[in-house]
């Protein structure tokens, strides 16, 4: 049922998870008048210390969420992993925005890849994986390399192992956890990119500009905007974005990741996966765009206009991992603007925060 | 005493204030990774919707104030007219910024507008007005009309009664508490403009393009930026605010507002008052330049390298006076950037929010 009156300043807008996404999106509610009530069970979460409303409760525990249900207007989360009973329990109470079924697509390599295809939108080629069997089979299929991964609850490299050798694959098989498993073929990509877009509950969709991204050690490093591609696909790649948002009925904010093929003629686009919340390779959204990605996501979730995402600037965002983060003072001569999430403990590989450093257009 | 190391993520910044400004301070203060503790008497302060650290107390309850000092790691404010006791009694416990000293010529409009003449920096023909006598000697000084001001506890036109006939006198004098009093020559000025300009606990100084502002009711209405003077003029403006933040030894964002007067030959500037504090003819700093003024006084108060004030685009800033907030989402087609300030209550005359309507620099 489509939102038709834009919600008033001071919604209550509930946030599941309190890591660095539900951080910003709750400075973004702020900034809009509106107050947030974060719901995560770390005590030490980032984002309680940016409103006085929490819940410190597990996901499954039905007489916290239903109190929080009570406490808020709407709701939305920073991680796509909501577990279904709890999105399911939440939803019958309160708003969910994105909703339900796109979690359950979002959650699920399978359903996604899936979901996507039968959009004729371009996947890497991929095989369901149940047992070993199916896995030797999908290797004949889709030759080797290959990369075997979960279907659920895998992020930033985990919860996936390359398969270079078909003797590597019984190991492969057992390791991962939880079953069932998918097998994609290993895609020979020159650069991945990503679109972050926004439809709202009144159905407008709006997408920011493609970023370029790089990962190291399977986390994401750098995004640079504009990205280095043809415009056509860069065009490609937003109405890719768009069609999902529509097909899904989708509110709120998704990230699209999609791998720059060589192609014979000219390079095509494949898409990596979908992310149903704000995404990290859109946090320069919020140093050089006349809206940013958090401020849209609420805009989409209270039914307000979506803001105009054009671009100010060119810029690069780059990941503060683990001790990145102490120094970041010496980061910052020559107009490099840095977010810091607030976390007290550096661990290797830990996101800290990022910066973006910003390039104003040529007058 | 000059501070020479950055303060680390996770400092706990008191602010003395909770108002709109206070709350958009504790937002940057949090992007930075700082965590913030508001002292503010009114239990509906809106700053105390995005901090879970607040006390609620008189500015001068003692044991209050101790314990907030206890609390936190640095001290600030949102408004000029923190009783000078309680500067001095947190300013005894932890650092606070600005000081006491810059907060004393800010709160009195004679000691500041001796201060800044004393600096060969221009400003309005004035006499102290002690009593009635002073007051019709001052008159004929200055000719009329002219503006008997309070000379502590002024903002947004109360505090002050023009006189247009001497035998106004008497019921002006009486009218303004608390006495002394100030006379200031009427100026016909041509327009106000506004310069933000930041000094850091270290020492670095840098200001923000000036503002052109106009008032309805003796509150801002818009502030317009570029402002259409004569370039020599806004680098004489941003000259006259840096030497005031020099002089006054001053660490943190201040605001300085000039009166453009015409001359024979060419326009020139006098200083109409200055704010020690972030400055609402500074909110449009927020969605164009690379730093804006509340992470600037941020940076300013750790002793972070102060950051980069340059301005991506032109830009309108307009307040949102009562009930003009309510219908914000009808104000935002086509790139304008709303910033509510959560207040529940849009009384006639109060300030509600801001919108910048941003336009990009042609390429």
């Amino acid at each position: 049922m489509p939102q038709t009156t834009p919600l008033p300043q001071g919604t209550m807008i509930g946030i599941l998870g309190g890591g660095q996404l539900g951080r910003m999106l709750s400075l973004a509610a702020s900034k809009l008048g509106m107050r947030t009530h974060i719901y995560c069970p770390d005590s030490h979460s980032p984002a309680f210390e940016v409103t006085p409303h929490r819940t410190i409760a597990a996901y499954d525990d039905e007489a916290a969420l239903a109190a929080f249900a009570d406490a808020v207007d709407i709701i939305t989360y920073e991680f796509e992993n909501v577990p279904a009973a709890t999105a399911e329990f939440l939803a019958a109470r309160k708003p969910l925005h994105p909703g339900a079924n796109a979690l359950a697509v979002a959650q699920d390599r399978l359903k996604e890849k899936a979901f996507i295809a039968a959009r004729n939108i371009a996947v890497a080629p991929y095989r369901p994986v149940e047992t070993l069997d199916q896995l030797l089979a999908a290797i004949d299929d889709l030759a080797l390399p290959a990369v075997l991964k979960t279907t659920r609850l895998g992020y930033d490299g985990k919860g996936q192992r390359v398969i270079q050798d078909r003797s590597e694959a019984g190991a492969a098989f057992e390791q991962l956890q939880p079953k069932p498993l998918v097998l994609e073929a290993f895609v020979p990509f020159e650069k991945e990119i990503s679109v972050v877009v926004a439809r709202s509950s009144t159905g407008e969709v709006k997408a920011f500009d493609a970023a370029e991204n790089v990962h190291l050690h399977h986390i994401l490093h750098t995004s640079t905007v504009p990205a280095n591609i043809p415009a056509a696909l860069e065009k490609q790649a937003a109405m890719a974005a768009k069609a999902i948002v529509i097909a899904l009925n989708y509110v709120g904010v998704l990230g699209v990741e999609f791998f720059v093929v060589p192609g014979a003629e000219r390079p095509t686009l494949l898409v990596n996966e979908i992310a149903p919340r704000v995404h990290n390779s859109g946090h320069w959204t919020e140093a050089v765009c006349l809206t940013d990605q958090f401020e849209q996501h609420i805009r989409a979730i209270l039914g307000w206009p979506l803001g105009n995402p054009a671009r100010l600037a060119d810029v690069v965002m780059e990941n503060l991992i683990g001790d990145d983060s102490l120094a970041v003072t010496e980061l910052l001569p020559g107009g490099v603007q840095p977010h810091l999430y607030g976390k007290t403990d550096p661990r290797p590989g830990r996101k800290m925060g990022h910066i973006n450093k910003i390039v104003p257009k040529a007058e």
